[in-house]
């Protein structure tokens, strides 16, 4: 299961003036839903079953009081290593997370997977309206 | 022919929030149509007629109650193999079918064809008006 | 001389919704103007003087009630392989044919020539308005 | 079911010195054996079931009496289209064919297969000895 | 705990000529050993501990006998994603389980591991000698 | 410390004309804060503490009555050489220090920094705002 | 010193349709002012003083009356070669030359300029407002 | 017909050490032959039979006495535009005037075509042995 | 002064077979030599005569009894930041430190370091002879 | 003229190890030779009539008993600046002069010359045997 509780933030140095900060992880990786059913592998013998997946997440926000602390962001990612998710839900699961942790302007979520099937999906979800002028 | 009935969809997981999904699908192949005639291979035979065109295409959607499942566009994609159709048609009924699929409230779908008589081909269609902010 | 003539068209398969066509033609040559004068090599001695321009030509059109059949457009750009004629001209020719066989909702052609003299040139005209979502 | 039959060859134009052609086919495809049985498709039903392979073919040889005419290896490489063959034997089997054929000084055959199970393979298969100097 | 039994087997098809089979994984991902400590992760806590690794496995072999199933291979490759293991060993770990495998007459296996520290690793180990002309 | 003292400035020598200057400084190294607290390295020592950053810095601008002299830039920049500094600050705190100096119509600074436990982090600042038309 | 004298032009053939020349100039050089004073180099023993810079333009118009005649542009970007400049000087002096010889609805200069102390600097001004449509 | 005649030397200025000159010429252009017969077009209107083929040039060579003026060459490459020739003989026929022509120690033309048919052709030819240690 | 002191080494786990160790280290950083004088920087207004170099390090190696410890590398390498060293120097000096650590087979040491007056030089030592089939 | 008088060189710090030392230097120009005739441009009115020519020159060589000073260098390669000079004879003029200067084991210089007339150049000339591990 994905552990935002890992998650730490610390306070925007420059909260007087909006700035973007863009991270990018292309070192995530989940397993795919066994039989269609999310779960995380509360055993490893579920690792046979659920086919890994790896993408790359690319974050983008504007802090308001706070930012995401970057190795705590680092074991967050790590924490949904043993879980069976989908794209969609990954993604937006990760921003549902992180809005609530450092309240921000605005975010966006992008997960660029790798292919399977022959096909490769990029999804992104948004929070909030990218202040003009950034 | 293209089997549309290949195709299947499950519920958008996070249907309150727009946000878009964007597949690229680098091994698509059909037929030249035989003679300017579109048609499909009853038979076999008319492979030496209908020379085979090759094609990336990329499909981005904002979804709305539905998502489409990845392996049933895989094989509804693998469907258009022994038929013969124009370019313009074959992105233009790839929209048509998953827009009637899915019903999402954005859907775009570009079709990058290989180089034929030194030029090469990229068709673009578009169904409903991309969300603000998405 | 270019031979409009050579250019034939197909009623555009889906004409009621406004989609976009791009083909990129890497193999386009043609000749220098000979003393600064465009003319077609009515005889092949004028090799001697006009040397070759090569460019890729990118062609971008929103079709209304008709296309451009590929073939013939790869025809239509051999034609202009054993004139003299100036990079801007050349263009805005293209442009002009194009536009009197196909009325469409939009047409642009890009030149871009080989390097002449430590130059590279790229020409760019338009025809009509980008129709809004596309 | 490969068509051998469908090679043409024209006597090589300068045979007394060895040289080498070199010829990129990124546009092979085929089907993966069904069950892990090879087969040609005689029944379109097949599709269903044996997945689509792509592939990328890179021929390089030093001819001797013979080469090999280009519009009849296109012919040729379509020809398993609709055969379901694992990667190892597509690979031999065409340089057999070939070598069979235009009895080369020395053939070699890469298949460069598009990523299956997120693995990329790339089979490489020789004939003959490269002559010194060449 | 890396699983040869996991690995699979079938009759090389062109026994009697030596040719190579290359794979390329992008996929591979295990962990970093806990304190300078190879384990596998027996229970899942020792996620926070033990940090993820990634790297791209390439893998080269001249078949004998046998060729390694692809499907196989990547159940075997998946199985070092919750084990604590150095680089220099699990390249060399994959080397001796392919090699008693396949009894392959050459066979190289290296891997790129992703930037720890500001630094790349690249490990390359090799079992038997290269054929002339192969 | 970063030292702003070092910054030198001449006349903008096209003042009625607003145009851009752009500048890529891909040699920025500053310190990590050690124990998360910034400072300077009054000794050696902390070297050990604080682990090397790495970026590359882009500096976008549209002059008014100063220019920024490119060897001070160059010295002001080598001054963060030996501090230890938060990303987010470095950039913000270049941004202050330049605006103060060439009270521009518009400054943009961006920080992409390299990666650090398997994330890249990408800072943008600006101040003013861009004129129409540049 | 730059010699726009060297300067030439023709009618715009297309006057009656806003388009678009873009001109890409990889092999500008000029000397770097002599402790910083700009000068040409009346005898050939400054070269030793003021360094040499490189710098690629791109120069992007929309013609009214007249074209730039290519080969004269040639000669008239060889004319800094011996000039001590700033690179501040050395785009807008371009973008006034030529504005004042061929009065365009829209003129942009950018000067791309190598590295210097660790920094590229990338300079552009432009002329006008771009006419919508093109 | 390629016209040899056009090609001019001058005297190796450093006859004495075996060294090696490349070229590139990417504007390499001819005419397919017309149902499968060489010829050059008499008259324009072989054109639209013939269709043009399009080629980059590679030659490498170590001269001797001679080098080729490059001027010279480019007239002579330009002289193939209208011949109906194969690829075959195209690339032997200019190692074989270029040979006869500069009598070098070292001769190698390397002539890579566009895309026909969906296949790439590239065609190397060598004349003498490459002196050791160039 | 660069402290070998800090590198540290583990017993090779696989010493029966030569195998090949290849590491890539962008974020090496040392100072030119102050007057051409090579010196550790005891205080750190030296900093502002030396300026900061720029390297990428390539160490590849076959190890024999011992591995370099990563950690302890890039704390090594850490080591030359506030050091005046000629290029050749730091490239030979890395080179016998690891020598005598390790004890390896073979280790080649290769610094591509960053443009300074307008070009780039790249240093290569090594030490051993690289073992036949590694 | 070239001043090779400006060119410096300094004790090879590792006079015992043959290693190679790599310098690229893009920022190369001279003249081409007006009418034919080689000449340095004795008054600047030349310029006109002998074009600017631009490469990147790549120097290699394994040290003997000294090194070049990178700056002196630097300035020597500016000396050719105002040069007309042939292709072949400014490669082979460099070699000399630095062979002449630091006396090496081995020498390489490859002069890539920008495209003219359509045809880019590579010249190369080497002096001296590459020492076998190096």
């Amino acid at each position: 299961m994905p552990k935002p509780e890992l998650l730490e933030t610390f306070p925007n140095p420059y909260a007087d003036r909006p700035y973007e900060i863009h991270m990018i992880c292309p070192e995530f990786t989940s397993l795919c839903p066994l039989g269609g059913i999310e779960a995380d592998a509360a055993d490893l013998s579920l690792l046979q079953g659920g086919a890994p997946d790896f993408a790359t997440m690319y974050l983008t926000y504007v802090p308001a009081e706070f930012c995401v602390e970057l190795k705590s962001l680092k074991m967050y990612l790590w924490s949904f290593r043993n879980d069976g998710i989908f794209y969609e839900r990954a993604v937006n699961h990760i921003l549902d997370d992180l809005v609530t942790l450092v309240k921000p302007a605005y975010f966006e979520v992008k997960g660029d997977f790798a292919v399977r099937g022959g096909i490769k999906s990029v999804i992104t979800a948004r929070y909030g309206v990218r202040p003009a002028g950034v």
